[in-house]
C-alpha cells in the first residue's frame, strides 16, 4: 500500500522514492511484522489462555518441554494476521505473485485453523474430518494450478515449465493434468513437512524464518533482469514482490520465536504450520523453484521423510518378519535425537544450524550449473 | 589459496571460473569452517576436558546454566584456527584487507589465549596482568592504524577518513594521532563488548554469527563499483575479500554453537571473545564503517554500555547519597533479564532476535541517507 501511496510522491521529496525499492519495502515488512508480533504477542497469549485455548499434550511419547505451564495454542493465527498486514502495507498489491501467495497462505491457515478450532475449542479429538482435509488440500492445489495456467504472471516460458537445480540446460515441462497434480503435491508436501517439524519449542518458526529468508533473497534475484540472467534462471518480472512477502513471514516467525522459545508460552498449532508450509510451497511454485525448496527446506523435508520411512519400514517388516522394526528410535526425526540424549534446546539449535547449511547448499545449486 | 590455484584454470574448464567469484568463495569458506568445526569439536572438547582445561565458575551471581557438567574452556582457539584455515583456503591472499583482518584477529585471540592459559591452566586467578593487557591492546591499535595510514589499501579518500551512517554528505576526517587513538578505541571497544556478552551458553557465538553475516554482505556491497555507488558509499576495491573472511567466521560461530548451545559442553573463553571482537572491530575499521558496527553489533554495544552505566551510576550514587544504587538488577544486561525471570534459553534466543533486528537497522541506515 505504501508503495502505491508514497512511492508516487517521489517528485515531492527524494525520500519518498525509497518506497519504490524492494529492499527497503522488504526491510519495512520484516520490521513491521516482527515488531507487531512482539507487541501483540503478550496480550494475545493471555487472551488465548483465558479462553482455555491451550495445548493438550495427548500423552506424547517424548516430553516436548516444560510440562508445568500450559501453552496457548493457535498462535499461528497471529503469524498469519501479522504477515498479511505487513504484506498489504509494504508490497505492490496489483501483483499476481503477492496475491496468489497470500491466498494460498490464508487458505492453508484457514484449514489449520478449522482443525485446531475443532480440536482445542470444541474438544473434538479428531479435529477436521480427513475427507474435508483432503478436499481442502486438493481444492487449493487445483485452484492455484489453474490460476497459474490461466491468469498467472507471464514468465515467457509457459506456466507449466519449471527450473531444475544443478542442470541449467534441462527443464521440467508438465501437461496440464500433471501440472495440477504437481502443484497439489508440492503445496501439501510443504504443509505436511512443516506440520511434522512443529513438535519442539522454537523449532518450526526458527527453520521457517531461515527458509523464508533464503526464499526472499531468491525471489529478489529472480525478479531482476541482471541477476536472473547472471545465474541462468528464468527472469520472472514482478516476482521480486515475493521478497516483501517472504520478509514479512521471516519477521513474523522471529517475533513468534520470542514467545515460542523454550519454555514456550504459546505454540503455533496447525494454523501456523499449515500456513507457513503453504506459503513456502506457494513461493516455490511461483518462483519455479520447487526443487530448490527440497534443499532450502531440507530439514522440513527430512522430518517428513523420517515419518514416511519409519512408518513404511515398520509395516514392511511387520508383514515380512512378523514384528515391526524401526529405522529411527522415534519419528519425526527430532524425537529420535531427543531419545539419543540431546536436550530439547540442543535439538532445536542444531536443527537451525543444519537449516542454515541447507539454505547455503540450496544457493550453491543455483551457482553451480 | 584456491582462488590463486584454481581460479586461473578457468581456460581449462569453465567450472574453475567459479573460484573467481566472491560469493562462491564466501559460501565455500562458510561451509568449510562450519563443517570443520563440527568435525573437530567433539575430539577437541574431549581433549580439553582430559587436560583439565575446564571452566571454573568463580561464584557467579547468577547461575549461567547446567552446573552439573564441567564445560571445556578455550574453545575459541578452534574458532580462530578454523577461521584462519578457511580464509587462507578461499580468500585472495595478496589482499591487504584479508591479511590485516586476520592479523588483528590472531593478535587479539593470542591476548585472550594468554589470559585464559594463565587462569585455567596455570590456575592464576588474575590471568594476564592488566598492564600487559593494556600494552597488547594499545600495540594492536597503533599497529593497525599505522599500517592503514602507511601501507593500507587505497580507498581514494585517504586512510583517516571514514563514513557516517545516516549522513552521506558528511565524513569524519581524523588527524594522524586522533586516528591512532580512534583505531585503538574501536578495536578495544569491540573486543570488550563481545567479551562482556559472552556470559550465557550460545549467546556470543550466535550474535557474532549474525553480525559477521551482516558485515559479510556489507563488505560485498562496498567492494563492488556498482553497489557501493548505488548506496553512495566509498568504493573500496578489494574489500570484497572481507566477505570471505566474514563468512568463514559466521560458519565457525555456527559450528561452535553446535557444541555451545545450552547445555554447553564447551565455552569459547577470552580466546574466542577477544578474537571475535577483534575481527569485528577490524572489519568495521577496514570498511570505514565503525559507526555501522554500533548498529549491527547493537546487542554487543548494549552489553558493554550496561556494564559501564551500572558501574558509573553505582559509584556516583555512593558518593552522592552514601549508598550505591543500581540501574539494572545486574550487569551485563543479560543477567538483568535472567533475574527478571527469563529462562537462560529465552534470554539467548531473544537477544539473537534483537541482534537480527539490529543488523536490519544497520542496513537501513545505509539506504536512508
Amino acid at each position: 500500500m505504501l508503495y502505491h501511496l508514497l512511492g508516487r510522491l517521489e517528485d515531492l521529496h527524494i525520500l519518498f522514492n525509497l518506497f519504490n525499492y524492494i529492499t527497503v519495502r522488504a526491510a519495512g515488512a520484516m520490521g513491521t511484522s516482527l515488531l507487531l508480533l512482539l507487541l501483540l504477542g503478550r496480550p494475545v497469549i493471555a487472551w488465548l489462555k483465558r479462553r482455555g485455548i491451550v495445548d493438550v499434550p495427548a500423552g506424547e511419547a517424548v516430553p516436548t518441554g516444560d510440562a508445568a505451564e500450559p501453552k496457548a495454542n493457535m498462535g499461528g493465527a497471529v503469524i498469519v494476521s501479522v504477515t498479511v498486514f505487513a504484506t498489504l502495507l509494504w508490497a505492490e498489491l496489483a501483483n499476481a505473485y503477492t496475491l496468489s501467495a497470500l491466498a494460498v497462505m490464508l487458505w492453508m491457515g484457514a484449514l489449520g485453523f478449522l482443525d485446531d478450532y475443532l480440536k482445542v475449542v470444541k474438544r473434538n479429538r479428531k479435529g477436521l474430518a480427513e475427507r474435508y482435509k483432503w478436499a481442502g488440500s486438493l481444492a487449493v492445489g487445483v485452484a492455484l494450478g489453474l490460476f497459474l495456467v490461466m491468469a498467472g504472471p507471464d514468465s515467457g516460458v509457459g506456466p507449466t515449465t519449471t527450473n531444475l537445480p544443478l542442470f541449467d540446460e534441462w527443464q521440467l515441462v508438465f501437461t496440464l493434468p500433471a501440472f495440477l497434480i504437481w502443484v497439489t503435491i508440492v503445496l501439501n508436501g510443504a504443509t505436511h513437512a512443516v506440520n511434522m517439524t512443529d513438535g519442539l519449542d522454537g523449532l518450526a518458526p526458527g527453520l521457517a524464518a531461515i527458509a523464508t529468508g533464503a526464499f526472499g533473497v531468491f525471489a529478489y534475484v529472480i525478479g531482476r533482469v541482471d541477476t536472473s540472467a547472471y545465474l541462468g534462471l528464468f527472469y520472472l518480472p514482478g516476482s521480486g514482490e515475493l521478497t516483501v512477502f517472504a520478509a514479512a513471514i521471516t519477521g513474523a516467525c522471529l517475533g513468534f520465536l520470542w514467545y515460542n522459545a523454550q519454555p514456550a508460552s504459546v505454540i503455533m498449532g496447525d494454523t501456523g504450520s499449515l500456513a507457513l508450509g503453504g506459503a513456502l510451497g506457494a513461493m516455490a511454485l511461483l518462483l519455479k523453484a520447487e526443487l530448490l525448496l527440497l534443499f532450502v527446506g531440507g530439514v522440513f523435508a527430512a522430518e517428513a521423510a523420517s515419518v514416511i520411512v519409519q512408518r513404511r519400514y515398520f509395516r514392511y517388516t511387520r508383514r515380512r518378519y512378523g514384528e515391526g522394526r524401526r529405522v529411527l528410535r522415534c519419528a519425526p526425526i527430532h524425537h529420535h535425537f531427543q531419545m539419543a540424549g540431546w536436550k530439547n534446546e540442543q535439538v532445536v539449535v542444531r536443527f537451525w544450524i543444519v537449516g542454515v547449511l541447507c539454505a547455503m547448499v540450496g544457493f550453491a545449486t543455483l551457482k553451480i550449473r
